[in-house]
């Protein structure tokens, strides 16, 4: 299984992307998800890779063949993002049919989606979500995220904190948290995870950190958030019978009165 | 879709279920998944459902069927609430059988899942997972809680907040923010939000709740949790490199140096 995570904000984007693969619970291995492509001074491309990992590298393998003739439709001459888009989706979508067509009746699931994002020239940044049939999505301002891969667990912390005005850096450690939620939750998913940090028009990728499971910050920012999550749910509203005054004992006069009974 | 939770703790049990019932994206409607059954001063038994209504409702029109005649084997005399399970999961599996052989090759899945739970007699409360199937698990220490239906959005608060030192209002509150992220992420998950809080040897529902969309209490303790989670979030460490002095500006020199050239 794989997590990845894209977020826009105002400032830029984030990538968030976990490394483990595995075909069967015994068969688990490392590969990054995440590949960052810097073309020149006023281009820059990342792609998050989820789904058959045979797939997924037949595709960035026919994408790194593309960049080689610079005449072919690739990453260097896309226009716009939406172009690179439609450019990766189309390669996607072939290198699957071809897959499909290798592994005949055997049933094996050949599917493979990514999310890609980034700046190109004067344009603004953005990220596109494509699905295993080729089509695409993109963010709103009410969801500026996309997710691929166990999206399930680390979702409800996004739909918390996101908003348009959360600053890159928050963004960032938002998706941390959610990455973290996901592995916690999925052994499929794991680290290491890499992380990609974007300010718009630097077209380099300016931070971009790899954590480890024993990684210094990664261990901080789990102990920090369970700590704070921990207290910030001491304080929440209490129910309506924890503010009942517990019923005082009987008067004196019906306690006596019961005795005659004994 | 359904989402309910019920969860273990020194003090007592908590269940809490949603009520959406859905037929398609355009047949929503509102069936409680909660039902109670206080049996004499020394039994007490809770059953949550999800899957199909058809299927649900009659396990429950048979587990009430068999209440009526007390030489049956019934929820009147199942020993302890292991016996509960096992019964419980016995007339699940008929049911589902006859469902399954009405339908024939409609291709309706008419499977039903349950959690079962209370106490009886002396022995210890507990609760049980009964799967389609019709075996069933109870929890452990480090997971103190099942769960049924849409279980994935819930699980990491529930994760990262229960233990078994958590007191029975704070079990039932946690719930509550479980079931809220559900309804958040998932829109065949719906309100009123049943919820159930039991304390042992007390042998009846100590406090039961039914929350509506617009319920105070449920709006105070979304915007509550929403405020925390926000703070708590503020507060996570830094990325290295936010601590990082920003590079000043070129000294004065070379900038008029830099004019030479315009």
């Amino acid at each position: 299984m794989t997590y990845c995570v894209a977020v826009t904000t105002s400032d830029g984007l984030v990538f968030c992307s976990d490394s483990r693969t595995n075909a069967g619970p015994d068969m688990l291995s490392s590969y990054s998800k995440m590949h960052r492509y810097e073309l020149g001074p006023e281009r820059l491309v990342v792609i998050l890779s989820a789904g058959n990992l045979a797939t997924t590298q037949a595709v960035l393998a026919q994408i790194d063949k593309d960049l080689e003739h610079r005449d072919n439709t690739s990453l260097w001459n896309c226009e716009k993002m939406v172009d690179v888009a439609k450019y990766v989706a189309q390669v996607s979508r072939e290198q699957q049919e071809e897959a499909s067509e290798g592994v005949g009746s055997s049933g094996v699931d050949t599917s493979a989606s990514f999310i890609v994002g980034g700046q190109v020239r004067s344009c603004k940044p953005a990220i596109f979500l494509i699905y295993r049939a080729g089509n695409f999505i993109s963010v709103s301002e009410e969801t500026p995220y996309l997710q691929i891969g166990e999206s399930k667990y680390g979702k409800p912390i996004l739909d918390r904190l996101l908003t348009p005005d959360t600053s890159l850096e928050d963004a960032a450690r938002c998706a941390l948290v959610s990455m973290d939620s996901t592995i916690k939750a999925n052994a499929t998913v794991g680290p290491p995870i890499e992380m990609l940090v974007y300010e718009n028009d630097t077209f380099e990728a300016d931070h971009y950190i790899k954590l480890s499971e024993e990684d210094d910050y990664l261990l901080s920012l789990r102990r920090a958030w369970g700590d704070a999550i921990q207290s910030a749910f001491r304080n929440l509203p209490r129910f309506d019978w924890e503010h009942r005054i517990r019923p005082s004992p009987p008067p004196l006069k019906a306690v006596k009165d019961d005795r005659r009974n004994h």
